[in-house]
């Protein structure tokens, strides 16, 4: 099989499988207990918090550890809601869901949300989040990177703007961590979501980075795990596997991102080569390094998975999360496209373990099967297929 | 060393471990993902589920999947009370606080809570249920078993109050399950929290039984996962995990109970009988069966698991949860016990690894310890130690 849907989950790293190995027979021990074996397991958190923090340049105690992206970012949004600075949240319409469903939430009890407007390559225009923001505003919260077309914010300049007029600045950045330069302290964010599955870790564990001195409501209550912000027994041979997870990427950040880079634009480029009718969708250069998103034309993007999945290739025709849902791509919408456009959308998500070798033969692969598919297409006559 | 802190985490079984493995590198798909690998994940997530189920006798669909006991416990509360059937529930005093801390932010958001006292041996009177519950009243929610004394709550007959005054019903089962035999039909319970790292599973994943039919307000959102009950990608070998915990706990029911019971029966008598000035708390004989709580007049229970720990044994004086907060056990406060009978707590919970020896072991180097301790105590005169 070639796996081209390493923005859904990626498969784990052999090295952070081993690292955690330890933690389920041997030092099993709750972080809490005071004993030795307890003891290990809370300097394994230690260690892997460092690791985590690392990467991103932030503080260890900066890091909150949660269960995964999706709780990070319902932790960053209710926590700051919560906390009674303002009635007002900006976000952008392209989020992912577990941005928009907070918010949507937060409508029903009196919140106000305004979601920013994209351009056709999915970019904010940091102006809006200035002209947006009022006296009552409490947070910002927009994606690093697009988990759909891979289209990179300008965080800096976000951040900045939400700096000078003392708001929180919330960023997800589960798809952007380990494929673009992340430094919190440079871009002086106040909290980031990473998650650990999309970075070759495990599954079901993530973290919030929440800045020094920044007042949260906690979102999940208990025994008071994480300074009373995250209740619950730590997870932690997966919050290990995370700590590994993201040391390789900050080891590897060069040659992971080049590499990655050489086989997404390979395909890129052989795919707009050499089928016709094809566009290469979401911002040309500032995209994360992993990300390629197509239109072929008089194509329906979910018979081409099923072809490519009989084929031997895994692919997405956008969010893994909602696939389930049938919904068109709320993302591609707000970009401006067709129904026609979103309807023969198609991402291809590369990852580290792919090779060369697999993307030149999935590219002969689409090239056939979207000329087969063609060939039934209600818009055979339109495109002259 | 000889673990006797099982009550707050277990070493995993070396057969869940294996069943987990392929799901990190092999079989890594995204469960929503539509492709081959995706779907692989999915069904994994299903056959789990079914295991989940048939230990506690509900269906598959009444599974709903969580990051651990402390999610599962705020998703219940908080699922229920912001459904809005009404603003007054019915918990106890001896709660876990992943009970306690959410009911203490509902009362801030104006939801009335009783807390229900309990004897000396740590139970509630299901008549104080029956007196409590008003027209208002949207939910009870008692625990099954304490996890520090181990007492077992009279569940049948609180959950058949609740039915006859048509209020939903919770019960918070982590330390129960696997120990004591629950059945969510012939209980009639709503909603049941577990947990996988207290029976050998890994730490990190739970899940929450919500009975069909009922409505919650969901916890997490975002991708609609879990029916739009549970967002986030699904931690699927952790879930695999739990699974085979669940059916192991199922399929080994009669022998591991007798085999806990057995070794704690030996640990308790022994302790009695050979240390003067020590009492057995808890109910003597409605408690789980891997949990021995004691007394030993004239000792700092703290300085107790400090030397038992340098002898190579780990033990608690309580909750694991609370270690760090230092704060006096509120169950045994509850239960009516004095600062000093509170001072000399230690908890003991076996386990399935733990052997006849290492208890024998136990008793000796216990017996060593109390009587080294008590040879400096301040209370030496008042006993005659």
């Amino acid at each position: 099989m070639i796996y081209l849907d390493n923005a859904a989950s990626t498969a784990m790293h052999e090295e952070i499988v081993k690292e955690m190995l330890p933690y389920f027979c041997e030092h099993y021990g709750n972080p809490s207990s005071i004993h030795k074996i307890g003891r290990v397991a809370h300097n394994a958190i230690h260690n892997a918090r460092k690791k985590i923090a690392s990467l991103i340049n932030a503080e260890p105690e900066e890091i909150l550890l949660t269960s995964g992206g999706t709780e990070s970012n319902n932790a960053a949004l209710y926590g700051i809601a919560y906390s009674k600075k303002g009635n007002h949240i900006i976000t952008s319409s392209i989020e992912h869901e577990a941005i928009l469903e907070p918010c949507k939430q937060l409508e029903k009890e009196g919140f106000k949300i305004t979601y920013l407007s994209v351009d056709n390559q999915g970019l904010v225009n940091p102006d809006d989040v200035k002209k947006n923001i009022s006296y009552d505003t409490c947070l910002v919260s927009i994606m690093f990177a697009n988990n759909e077309v891979g289209t990179i914010q300008p965080i800096e300049k976000i951040s900045k703007i939400c700096r000078q007029k003392q708001v929180a600045f919330h960023s997800d950045a589960v798809q952007a961590i380990g494929k673009t330069l992340i430094d919190v302290k440079k871009l002086n964010t106040d909290l980031l979501s990473i998650s650990g599955h999309k970075i070759y870790g495990p599954k079901g564990v993530g973290a919030l980075y929440v800045k020094k001195g920044l007042e949260i409501i906690p979102f999940i209550l208990g025994g008071g795990q994480e300074n009373g912000l995250r209740s619950g027994t730590e997870n932690v041979a997966s919050v290990v596997g995370l700590g590994k997870a993201c040391l390789l990427a900050k080891e590897n950040f060069e040659q992971n991102i080049s590499y990655l880079k050489k086989l997404r634009d390979i395909l890129a480029s052989k795919i707009i080569v050499e089928i016709p009718h094809v566009t290469y969708n979401g911002h040309q250069t500032q995209r994360i390094p992993n990300n390629a998103h197509f239109t072929f034309f008089g194509v329906n993007g979910e018979d081409l998975i099923i072809k490519l999945d009989e084929n031997g290739i895994a692919a997405s025709t956008g969010s893994a999360c909602s696939v389930m849902t049938q919904k068109a791509s709320h993302v591609l919408q707000a970009m401006g496209f067709s129904h026609e456009k979103i309807t023969g959308s198609l991402r291809l998500t590369v990852g580290l373990n792919n090779t060369e070798e697999e993307i030149i033969k999935t590219v002969e692969i689409i090239k056939n099967v979207v000329k087969e598919l063609r060939e039934v297409s209600p818009f055979k006559a339109k495109y002259g297929f």
